[in-house]
């Protein structure tokens, strides 16, 4: 069961190598993102619908925020990137820019796989308590560009489940075309144990790299950092590699069609 | 001409160690969001008002989306925080949300310094070519967003001159009165060179600690950073110390207004 990195490099440029390499470079992103959205305290008007009075808009500011940045960056291109999976995708505007080839890896059943609701849900009610001071500075709209940046960096690393199955497929197609074909439980070929294990030390340990006070001179605050390493791994091990999970079981469910 | 820790906490709050640690911090971001940016190539299309076409609008793919992004950041009350500063402040819509009260610390003079043009001049022309890699991979959208988060946060840094200012001011009355009564030259009294090159030896230790590959169980690669730190200590030696001075230099000549 155990990937060949030598193995799966086909035509169309894909290999394990470089998605691993996106995986692991994109923790740096969520670590970056979540380290800059506990600046700023939780800021609970930003997510209280009945907050403001905002015409012809029922829900809270964050989703007024992210519902109307996916329409600007809709505008520019942004989902025209396999990669990339708007939260709101109902009635986005079209791309105005020319179109760009992306690579073309993924069988088109991907297109149709979108688990943003639940991504959504995860780092509101969940996520956001465990890392975030109580308390509210007014910074409401930097709070939402500040959620809108870790929305997206989850997005994209957990729906990049759908490169790590195509992967995965291409490289092991005899272990994986039965299960498939039978509707069966996929999950035990998507796991490996010792993977996970290391992937939540190593954000753990990012963690402390990039939340740590940088001074010069002197020891650092060891043990002191700006996002718990706990809640780190936490996310890792409890959300991220889960519903990534997920993403593939969707993905190869439809891989032979 | 030394500035004391203790001697500037008035009553609204404004102190020498609050507005430090807010430099400090912004550092991190600083360091953040070029890292975050360096994830993508040039990406020219993206600055080209040539590329594409756009209804109704003549500028690049940027300026698009910088322009309607800030609006949208606008209804959400963005810009109701006197710590930001607009790059397109005409006809931006009005805030939607209930107003919230942040402190009003600065003389009213403060409104009207906005360099931004100068922050854009700079971040496009002369900083963006420094630390990026050449190449396209069509990623403009990201691209962009990436752009504003850098733009952002320099222009906070930046406009934070006027905090700097004030408690300077506040805490050497008698230094400041007579240049800023003869429009004389305030540059010598606002020049800290030690600080300034602890500043510059700072940043670069976070460009090495926040840019490194981080890895488990063996030496980090050193000497290899997502973004070189000479270019981030020459980004605050050339620029964002001159140019927070010259927001300094700017509303100290109001000051006495």
């Amino acid at each position: 069961m155990a990937v060949n990195a030598e193995s799966n490099n086909v035509g169309d440029g894909l290999t394990l190598q470089m998605v691993r390499d996106s995986l692991i470079r994109q923790e740096d992103t969520i670590v970056f993102s979540l380290i800059e959205r506990a600046r700023f305290p939780l800021n609970s008007p930003a997510y209280d619908p009945s907050y403001g009075s905002i015409p012809g808009f029922s829900g809270s500011l964050v989703e007024l925020f992210v519902k109307q940045t996916e329409a600007v960056q809709a505008k520019v291109g942004r989902f025209e990137n396999p990669e990339e999976h708007p939260f709101f995708p109902d009635n986005l505007p079209p791309s105005l820019v020319p179109h760009y080839k992306f690579p073309e890896v993924l069988n088109p059943a991907a297109m149709s796989i979108n688990i943003n609701k639940a991504i959504w849900d995860i780092y509101f009610n969940k996520l956001l308590p465990l890392f975030v001071a109580p308390g509210d500075d007014g910074n409401y709209a930097s709070t939402a560009a500040r959620d809108l940046e870790c929305l997206q960096a989850l997005s994209r690393r957990i729906h990049y489940g759908k490169l790590v199955a195509e992967v995965k497929f291409r490289d092991e197609q005899k272990d994986y075309e039965p299960p498939i074909r039978a509707r069966d439980t996929l999950v035990s070929l998507l796991t490996f144990a010792d993977v996970e294990e290391a992937v939540k030390k190593r954000v753990a340990k990012k963690a402390m790299t990039f939340g740590q006070e940088v001074k010069l001179g002197e020891d650092e605050d060891k043990g002191k950092y700006k996002v718990d390493p706990v809640v780190l791994s936490g996310l890792y091990g409890d959300w991220v590699i889960p519903l990534t999970k997920e993403v593939e079981i969707e993905y190869l469910l439809h891989r032979l069609d």
